[in-house]
């Protein structure tokens, strides 16, 4: 037979940015301060590529729920939730959770991905799942793993989605699957449009909001509820790397659809459970979520601010409403370049590129948190600045 | 369309059980004991269907790691290994692994079913993969995500996969994926029988050793190296929810194959990265692994004497050589009558039945730790018997 490693060896996709020194992967973090500073290699950046928009992941409430957790119910589970890894500890958490996004019920999972990867036992191959082109990984190999027809519409085209859902098989059954915010473009999903398609062709409506839920919407409940339309969602996904500051995932919704996925969802049946620390981080941070509206409302504030500060150096950012700003670069030698002079400029950022996002549409995905101060936006969009111009970037 | 909820509200797989009050699984555990005993509905009970063999997941060590890495880290890291969650941590921990396994590099995963789906990278749709037929779920997610083309051989039976490989397409490249110890059974691969035809046949090795490794070979490194075949293993996954105490996974090979992972395996670049304290945890059990080989003797030991006391009572044990014993039942509800006779006597183990395995071949999954006491064993066997004898099913 041929060597299955031979793939392997032919990758060097990123040797033209590595001989420029400009590797934007795989930078290890030493220390992060309570600052939202992260310290690499020795130096203290500001970190301005977090998905930890509340900034709970250093935080001291979160760090004292963790220990206690490690110190009643030891550093790991030993199994899965299904046989015996289940913990009094995840039950409250999933009531907690149901009662917070209006489900009836919910299923902690290990990771997001996993929480995403779970839906998979959703459908079957007659089944067809229409999504938004945005959508996560996770989402579409959970439809490749059911074998549903999976047909992708463009990025919140309404249009689009109705005339795939107006030909598609009305004996098959559906589902609409999009997120609440994009992760890549920091946009919200068209959710009052794509609401009323799903209920005029009785398609059920999941909705990741892994990005949206502890951020946006008056309660913090995510998109869904910014839009006033938490009802709408028939399933609702989320991560706890985002918001909630740890590790881990959940699906909610109603009640007899989670007893079905708690006993068919592989991703869950065959996962150890959530270690003690994060199930109890979680739950510290969903204390905050609903007590703290402050945090949010000073992430969005922080973007709207540096937004503004990159669009008037003359970057391209997109008008997303949200705590993630997409700076559009396009190539990615030169995207891997800003990167590089961000970083010696004591910025710690994202590089977007192929096949993370289109070709030719590689980015510098630059987020905000609660932590942020006037002075450590004021010194990303200083950086900006100068590398920026050193690059010919910008005037 | 069709409704996409219809075949969730069909099942009441479980219904049979649990009119019987004997329904087995997502049992909530309040606190896990030093003695590796936990408190189920104010009930302490002896664990006896653990994953955690050397008892690690209660170490004040690990405990201690964990604590320290979540002052210094935080309770996550934020984002994905790629671009902003990596660790130094994770980086020690990598070189750690794959310096024990013998393995050129190694990356780690936030979980082990994370871990095996990131082969998912390694095949495409001209590929094929021959699996043993008791392989992990995770395993055969991975291919079908891969669209490689899967033959599943049956368990151990050499001459099967022979005729498999020999029929298989010589244009084709092809990985030959096991595991160390089987979860369900607790056998141990036929790994000489089963390396030298994919030596023969030009096919890669995959070794899954989320159960042995640690607990298996003179230096805990896993079955391969109890049969002295660790060269001979092209690519090594684990879990560390099993002997390392804690959550997370890994894959350990040549550094090209990882390199090519790290930026191709979806399960890795669009996860959150392993939490800075199982990260820590994993780190710490590693130490234990390799200076403390009488745990891993113990914990033999214990299932030895427990397999020959159960068989003794006249129980269908099978004759693995590991810490995992099989009491075969066979009927489900049967099979779930002797959990909960089990149960209320004070012991925690684990129900099998389908689809976890084949119809009719239902089981109580038992299994041994370091912490086990030759007290703890006798508790074991006495509930078995009086259980066993309640229901008529020994002498």
């Amino acid at each position: 037979m041929l060597d299955a490693f031979d793939r392997c060896r032919l990758h060097d996709d990123f040797r033209p940015v590595t001989e420029l020194g400009a590797y934007p992967y795989y930078r290890p973090v030493e220390e992060r301060l309570a600052t939202g500073e992260v310290v690499v290699g020795g130096r203290v950046l500001v970190a301005a590529g977090s998905n930890d928009y509340l900034g709970l992941s250093a935080d001291p409430r979160l760090k004292d729920a963790a220990c206690r957790a490690i110190r009643s119910l030891g550093t790991g589970t030993s199994g899965s939730r299904l046989v015996n890894g289940s913990l009094a500890l995840h039950e409250t958490l999933e009531g907690r959770l149901a009662a917070f996004l209006g489900q009836e019920a919910a299923m902690v999972t290990p990771t997001g991905f996993l929480a995403n990867l779970a839906l998979s036992a959703l459908a079957g191959p007659r089944d067809t799942v229409l999504a938004d082109q945005l959508i996560h990984a996770s989402l579409i190999d959970a439809v490749r793993l059911s074998r549903a027809r999976l047909r992708r519409y463009r990025h919140n085209d309404l249009d689009h989605l109705e005339r795939l859902l107006a030909g598609s098989d009305p004996a098959a059954a559906g589902l609409i699957v999009t997120e609440g915010m994009f992760s890549t473009t920091g946009t919200l999903c068209d959710l009052p449009g794509t609401a009323a398609l799903a209920r005029r062709h009785g398609a059920r409506l999941v909705l990741d909001g892994a990005h949206d839920i502890g951020l946006l919407g008056p309660g913090g409940r995510g998109a869904a509820e910014h839009h006033g339309l938490l009802p709408a969602v028939d399933l609702h996904t989320m991560a706890f790397s985002k918001c909630l500051g740890t590790t881990g995932g959940a699906v909610a919704g109603p009640e007899q659809i989670m007893v079905y996925l708690r006993h068919h969802a592989r991703s869950m049946v065959f996962s150890a459970a959530l270690s003690p620390s994060s199930t109890a981080a979680a739950l510290a941070a969903l204390d905050i979520v609903e007590t703290e509206p402050e945090r949010r409302h000073r992430a969005l504030a922080a973007a709207a601010r540096l937004r503004a500060d990159l669009a008037g150096l003359g970057f391209g950012t997109g008008a997303s409403p949200t705590t993630i700003i997409p700076v559009h670069v396009g190539d990615v030698v030169l995207c891997c370049r800003l990167w590089r002079e961000l970083f010696e400029e004591g910025v710690f950022a994202t590089a977007m590129v192929p096949p993370g996002v289109p070709d030719g549409q590689s980015l510098i995905r630059v987020s905000t948190t609660a932590l942020h101060t006037d002075a450590q936006l004021d010194r990303i969009a200083s950086a900006f600045a100068a590398a920026g111009r050193r690059l010919g970037m910008i005037p």
